[in-house]
């Protein structure tokens, strides 16, 4: 088996394809998948936060992603820098005078893949202690905006189509404007890099914004999103019974099996223009 | 928001369902997720070795299925019960006189979602410590029976069909007979409560089966499948390219873009009837 590095986040292959019996041997491109250590550097003191699986690329914005949903950094001026010191190792650098973040808090959070308790109340209970209040109503977006998401991300989206094997977040605003669009072979990795963009950019919180991401929406997903103050968060196939439970309490926006015209709002309807009228059963 | 319990392992929901701009409020079936402690007893003493987020079914199996893939235990008279002492905490009792198992290592693992070290380099070595053998050559299945394994899982699934939001992994014969399947919100825990059955049913290792997992196939999946020694893994999308590299290095025919009657063959060519002998090269 012969790798070559084809472009960042994928590698090449030569495969055998087979197709009604008969056996082609051809290349083929991969997503790439690589470990990624995400240090922290505080007073001269370096300590291992992380070790994720993830596809290269955007490290920094991984790094910066993770430990906002983490609650290690809120803003940008925490962080004095954050870069690939070494391959598969990005080292964040704290500003001086921040209290030190709760590590053992966070490899447990990391650890539970998901920041949660043991049973789902005690998880949703320890993430109202970082969100005390729902998001507010106020962003409205249009079903047709709704509609045309997947395709603006298709024709944005440059790995995916090549190795069919990477999931994507991408950010919108309430017009369906693409502002940017992340890969990776895991989803919560593709939205950290997504989110550690937007606070690159400052961004956050992005309070009149939209979020598309490739696949199901978990838990984790919309655990993410609400930190990062996403009022809508969209998703191409299915959530799950608890991104619809945390849409709820906090007052998020979900979508649903985002497919041509189609899709279903599962919280939140009151932030589609149209069905908020049109429906006569109060928003869910 | 109204939930009631439809079946296990899914939630009933009202959603609402926009098509060409015309909303309909309807009912409809979630994939439940919620978080599973797996708590260890040994000698009297009770430790949490992790938490994950899983639909709930199966969790004893889960929970052995992971214990298994970490190392903490390898056959099945080491477990003396494992049961779901509470909701959402199953408590597996090993027998006296094991060595204790290594926790922080156990824990490392974990907390890096898939039992890497920092660098892949270093991953793959300390995957080798635990299996320092290829798997034999042995297994061989025709190409016919790869290409119908996707209807007769497909048959089997109930769940996906409802909610469209599970995973699933289904354990074949290698005359392509369905011997097991397991649904979760996760893919790694559909493989732990399959392998879990399989420990329970003195299967292991799995040397004359075949393992198929809808969605893509990551270095986590090739992992678990290697230490219950599975020789034929096929997946219904991409691998990584991780993936690709732990089957090749240990010896894994591995299967991806099972649609139909195409396939891709990525590693370990020479299971597969026909392809040994027609291609001109060696196997990969």
């Amino acid at each position: 088996m012969r790798f070559r590095l084809a472009r960042p986040g994928s590698t090449g292959a030569r495969i055998y394809r087979v197709s009604a019996g008969e056996v082609e041997e051809r290349p083929d491109e991969l997503a790439t998948e690589e470990p990624l250590e995400i240090r922290l550097l505080q007073e001269g003191r370096r300590r291992t936060v992380a070790v994720t699986m993830r596809t290269p690329g955007s490290d920094p914005e991984l790094a910066l992603g993770f430990l906002f949903a983490e609650g290690v950094i809120r803003r940008r001026d925490e962080v004095r820098r954050a870069d690939l010191s070494t391959p598969n190792v990005v080292e964040v650098e704290l500003a001086d005078g921040l209290p030190e973040p709760e590590l053992a808090g966070l490899e447990r959070h990391f650890f539970a893949t998901s920041a949660c308790g043991v049973c789902g109340k005690a998880g949703l209970e320890s993430l109202e202690l970082r969100i005390t209040e729902p998001l507010p109503p106020g962003a409205e977006v249009s079903p047709g905006v709704i509609a045309g998401l997947p395709e603006r991300l298709r024709e944005a989206q440059g790995l995916f189509a090549t190795t069919g094997g990477l999931h994507a977040a991408a950010l919108f605003d309430l017009q369906g404007n693409l502002l940017s669009v992340r890969e990776d072979v895991g989803r919560h990795n593709a939205l950290d890099k997504l989110i550690g963009w937007s606070l690159g950019e400052g961004l956050l919180p992005l309070s009149a914004h939209l979020v598309l991401v490739s696949g199901r929406s978990s838990y984790e997903i919309l655990q993410k999103c609400l930190v990062a103050g996403v009022p809508i968060v969209a998703a191409v196939s299915a959530p799950s019974s608890l991104a619809v439970e945390l849409a709820n309490r906090f007052g998020v926006t979900l979508i649903g099996f985002l497919r041509g015209d189609r899709f279903n709002i599962y919280s939140g309807a009151g932030r589609v223009a149209g069905v908020r009228t049109r429906a006569l059963l109060p928003t869910l």
